[in-house]
């Protein structure tokens, strides 16, 4: 995982694109990942920047194996 | 402009959908009309939900015409 | 099945949209249920519409039970 | 412009991609641009393949500019 943060008890990260356009198209690609392991997460999108932040409800709001291979997955798009 | 609240110079309101792939779906449809506007809010997606939140930052964070003009817009889609 | 041809071993059918813009959108959704079924069509867009083509290249390219399922759920999106 | 064809009088290409969802998502970035452009190619998209497929209708079907140009920004996403 590259440059994720963890911070009350979530694993965070801004990703940064050229356009709005880009960033818009680049959550299409992850939800297509985020459907298969059905781990959805937290992201918000403003202009050209994606901020995602991964929590495991249902294990009490903590972080889990999931998240972390959410977050390699969304790393590798 | 239906169900939007107005709440720190942001009018917000939170959209609703049957599953995940929905609501990314019209975060689609949404951007293309964001584009024409230009004229970008702030959202964020959780599962099924899609929450906007709309101000005008180059009028000092103010809800302007344009705030409203895409509220109903979005309302519309 | 509203409104699908059957020619050439083929399903089709010409969804029509009011812009570019939701006809893209309507793509994106109807790719969700597209992966959840695993089964592809073949659809082509120009503008407003979206061309679709269901068969079943397994089957040595026959009309199966799985073609008549995804053509009804794109009936409901 | 690189690897396009040129056939009755249009100009066409086949973009691979690793799995649909990259497909389809190429395509919303690339719908960005589009209509940007506002010039809208035919392109179809089977599992991990989109072929596009560039005329201009209004100049009676030849490739003008306006092809070439949308031909280099797809090559560029």
């Amino acid at each position: 995982m590259t440059n994720w943060k963890e911070e009350n008890n979530k694993l965070t990260k801004t990703f940064l694109f050229k356009t709005f356009g880009e960033a818009i198209a680049w959550m299409v690609k992850a939800s297509f990942e985020i459907e298969k392991l059905n781990h959805h997460p937290e992201w918000s999108n403003v202009y050209n920047k994606v901020h995602v932040s991964l929590t495991t409800h249902d294990k009490g709001n903590t972080i889990t194996e999931k998240d972390k291979q959410l977050a390699e997955i969304l790393d590798l798009l």
